[in-house]
């Protein structure tokens, strides 16, 4: 694809289209829905990586049975402030909706609220579920483990996933603060996008399966995948010197929250595989937490503080060379404008994919595409 | 002082002599103990640019009136899951202490406590105050913001402080996890520590006056004084590319929570002066939480969870030319056991400023020192 000619869909569109996947997979409807929605909303904040690009992956595990379309979600344990649920080997993004909406709920009711999930799969966007309690002016936190691709500080083996921290705070005339980090230097989507462009890779961000830095994206994600040695380093880098010990301290506490708290998979007991290789159940832990405002202080107060320090930060001095700074999440709501306006850009190898899905399933395939040439829409048309 | 000849100090005789200062100071008898013990606690875990380093700008904070020795420290506002302490201006370890007790208190009740503190001052290591919820066998999470010397993600000017993060969890046989990190790549006693020795400081770790990145320690540290711009880059940091804006975001979450929520200083409002430039009350703000496991899953099964992910990290395979795979505390454990029994190694300038800090007050300076050559211990005496 030219750097000049692009192709966007609708959000829409796509969401409809992902929905009625999951439907003919025996997802039930409300659920397809929600599971739609979770991977349009990273498209449209431009989080491509955690888009409709796990499409094939969520189809291939209801497919192969590793997770269920209809799973017997539970409470297993509740108090009025806490709550442990089972997510039943389903799909993530349902259960992790129930959580979080448990969550606000007892945080609307006692002030705080906090639910870990066990037994779970990929669950999306960490900021889909925290970005949930603005709606209710409450602080929303999540947080998930995952596959593991980071190594500790001084490992040579990834131990750990690239387990995000999601922390979502209203404010008032401002766009609320939205931290949505991997807790590594980068994400595997990342590692991917050089990979496929064949670029070479910062120094800080990846190891080799001796365990020493390497710019080959293409040998450390294999490496990852047939666990030979080697993989993401945390934040802060290879050293201490840097802080990496400190990235690496995040991913573990993410994991102790999500994998040991939940009783879900934690460092290298998630996604387990058989002896022969066959992938089991990954058993994705989740945490989730709301905070009521007033609980502590006035809302009002806080969202015009909010309002200040955000203000005070975009006002002070930039760098020699820098031309902006950035209040987090703010980026990805002017690109969800941009989106929405515009379209999702799609690459092409994500849409032959979900065309081979709905050929596979029998689907219908109707996102219109539309056709840009720099910023001129050349015609919007079914393929 | 030669790197062969070592002077060690008794925690117990610091923390005397530390006690018997702030009593001098007309700090009551039990709050001059929590500040000792407080001080000396960094001491002994290694931490020095947090002990008794910091004595004399207590001591100082307390002479000019910008520190109240006898604080009206109050409860403003309590749910059964949450309060609001007011520290009345008072030094930052004792308010703390009540504030850390009162969310352990709540999280025995409730499943979940947590407490912000607003007019507060500077609070010693984080990591002390989530430590003490390890003793009740719960999760414990401490934050504070700080004075203005980390820089947003492409700006100039110090606008967050090293706001740190700490999260102590326990476990079964194994120790427990200490995580206690500035969200900063390094903090202010590490720049001290470069300029002292004239030690060209690592290029990822500071900016210059025009926000670019600098090897001058000394220059930092005036420039952030006198705030003439520049300061600490945030974990991960000048750019977006090792992930700078992660640990910027980290330092922004501190300040909503510490600042924003607790109705303390933050940003550049922390630390305020006169217009003459005169210090005013700090009004530091500290969020403190506890969380009780058996209100997710019952606590044995999870220190034996605990005990398990830590022996995998720990016997993990090391990196090439690594020797050991460290989880968060286990450093500063070990220090403590070491420094308990041979003695807290003081810097000559630390031990010469508490004799005149001692002298100008007129309190007995009593800590014996040990000489050291190597690892021998030559002698024990009272200078």
């Amino acid at each position: 694809m030219s750097e000049e000619v692009g192709v966007t869909v609708r959000a829409d569109s796509l969401g409809d289209f992902c929905a009625r996947v999951f439907d003919k997979m025996d997802v039930p409807t409300d659920d397809a829905a929600v599971i739609a929605d979770v991977l349009v909303a990273a498209n449209l904040r431009g989080l491509d990586s955690h888009g409709v690009a796990r499409l094939k992956r969520y189809v291939n595990g209801l497919r192969d049975g590793v997770m269920v379309a209809r799973p017997k979600i539970e409470i297993v344990h509740q108090t009025p402030c806490t709550a442990l649920v089972d997510g039943g080997g389903g799909l993530g993004p349902p259960v992790s909706v129930r959580g979080m909406k448990l969550a606000i709920e007892k945080a609307r009711e006692m002030g705080v609220g906090f639910v870990a999930v066990r037994n779970s799969n990929h669950y999306g966007i960490a900021g889909y579920y925290s970005m949930m309690a603005l709606r209710e002016e409450l602080i929303g936190i999540s947080m998930s483990n995952a596959s593991v691709l980071v190594v500790p500080t001084f490992g040579k083996d990834a131990v750990l996933g690239t387990n995000p921290i999601s922390v979502a705070v209203p404010a008032g005339q401002e766009r609320p603060f939205v931290l949505d980090m991997a807790t590594s230097v980068v994400t595997q989507g990342k590692l991917e996008e050089y990979s496929r462009r064949d670029k070479p890779l910062p120094l800080s961000w990846a190891t080799d399966e001796r365990g020493v830095p390497t710019a080959d994206a293409a040998r450390v994600l294999k490496n990852v995948l047939i666990r030979a040695g080697g993989g993401i380093l945390p934040l802060g880098g290879a050293q201490e010197e840097d802080g990496g010990h400190k990235g690496y301290g995040l991913a573990l506490l993410v994991d102790i929250l999500c994998g040991v708290l939940a009783g879900a998979g934690y460092a290298t007991t998630i996604y387990p595989r058989t002896p022969e290789g066959k992938p089991l159940p990954a058993n994705v832990g989740h945490f989730f937490g709301a905070i009521r405002i007033d609980a502590f202080r006035p809302l009002d107060e806080f969202k015009a503080t909010m309002d200040d320090i955000i203000r005070r930060l975009k006002s002070s001095a930039r760098a020699e060379g820098a031309e902006r700074i950035y209040i987090h999440g703010e980026k990805e709501f002017e690109e969800e404008e941009r989106r929405r306006r515009e379209g999702i850009p799609l690459h092409p190898t994500v849409v032959a994919t979900m065309q081979q899905i709905a050929r596979e399933l029998g689907v219908e395939y109707n996102i219109p595409l539309s056709l840009w040439l720099k910023d001129e829409l050349l015609y919007t048309a079914y393929i």
